[in-house]
């Protein structure tokens, strides 16, 4: 029986303080719920954050890195799965991930959230800006949005039920 | 000195007939152009409607299947690249045009969007519903936006110029 | 600081009974080791016996699979990764694995011990036939040959001291 | 109906000059027969070489580069599709080809052979030394071995009749 494999995805050098700090607590309370946490692994922004938040809490965390060597992880990275593919590894987190966590919104991000959608995994932004979270509820009505991190952890243990019994 | 491959996106089975209307007028003005039509290479909507229309103009087209095989490929694809690679395959329709054009919305075609900005290829825009030239604008005001096939083009002429120099 | 991930590789449906034995026995060294191994993922051969031979002793597993969801998985992967990919993601184990261990001999294995020796990744051969020996031997001279488990493990811990320092 | 697209596969900078004047004297044989050249793309080796054939002959040449962007390819390219997957684009080599020719051997074209027998494509190697012959034909009875480039697409001609009726 594989682990439960969530995914975190926001922006690298370019997050917000909020970004940051939403990231780091829902790093935190996935590993509180025995989850693995992966994200695209670099030493940045948002998946440096949620890393963090996860391994000082006792969890597990994956980084899937676009790179082919070590450079550029971050060091709360625990399992070091290389590509080499550039920006296409963005469709292994997605695929990887039972559920995918948004913290802020870039071009890479959009790129994820776009794939999850297409590969039917649920998707949750948290506080997502208004423009948004108008064009990914256009694109699938299933699409969630949750105010605190709390909400957001809610929701993907409904969402994860079905997938169990599957 | 290589040929200028410029990409068409939008939606497969999901494609209205607006948007397969643009997309075989936009090929048949790529053909026109001299520039080779890359898409995503399947028997639907908006990528087979593009291919038809540059296939019938006299151009060179190009298909990057998703499989591993030759089913499912449009007709008027003359060259078929076949990745294998599923969806992590529109990071290479993306990287592989000079100029992305984009007919209608869905989740993959707005993974192809996203991935254009994060790879600095210019992205027009044809006659976008208002809530994703918002999204992709706040994304990148790069972004530009055409009412018509033959203003899109005039804008790709544009934008092609300094790679050209490149 | 990420875990150690060591590769197995080897026939999935075509595995000999050697095979099978042998990758078994080389799991269960290998969670001994407190490495972390990385195999194919499927439910099939060579990756399901090492999968086996790790688990049962306590040791943690990821799979990394050609496909987009979790069909064809071994019950014995912890970690699931879904590529999507097919093919492609042979190079995506070899570089993920900080040396590569092989068991028996197929096309699919030997273009991952093939990307193992073009990526720099310690290749060791566990009683291989000769024509596989002499080949690799020839495109590099660092591919090392154990005839036993215990002498690959052995080989494996001088390998991997240099790049702990680095 | 797509045009038949053919690879020329073989070592980059460590290629041997009968390499080189294999690849190139291929690379016009394939023009002449009106097939599209495809090849790893880069300006090095039987790559090189093999395109320079079939461009100075008047033939269509597709490169298939691991990079993101234009940099390092063959001036001999038509079309260049950028993949950005580093090695991982093997596997797109080798689908996208109906038959695989090779001349001359590293661990990158090794890789690139197996992966065509895994996949089912037809293998020409061009007086292959004898410890590549030997590994090949263990793993598949079927791989074609040539002592000329002329013998070599009298058998790929052969090979291309029943895919043809497919």
């Amino acid at each position: 029986m594989p682990k439960t494999i969530v995914g975190v995805m926001g922006p690298g050098e370019s997050a917000t303080a909020t970004d940051l700090m939403l990231a780091e607590e829902l790093g935190r309370l996935i590993a509180l719920e025995g989850w693995v946490l992966l994200t695209g692994g670099r030493s940045a922004g948002v998946m440096d954050a949620a890393l963090r938040g996860a391994s000082r809490s006792g969890g597990l965390t994956i980084g899937i890195s676009p790179f082919s060597d070590w450079h550029g992880l971050s060091q709360h990275v625990d399992l070091a799965i290389l590509t080499g593919l550039g920006e296409a590894r963005n469709a292994v987190n997605v695929l990887t991930s039972r559920v995918v966590f948004v913290c802020g919104m870039n071009a890479g991000t959009a790129s994820e959230v776009a794939l999850a959608i297409k590969s039917e995994r649920p998707v949750i932004l948290i506080k997502p800006p208004s423009e948004t979270l108008a064009f990914f509820r256009a694109l699938s009505p299933d699409v969630a949005v949750a105010d605190t991190c709390e909400r957001a952890i809610e929701i993907a243990r409904e969402r994860l039920k079905p997938a169990r019994r599957g």
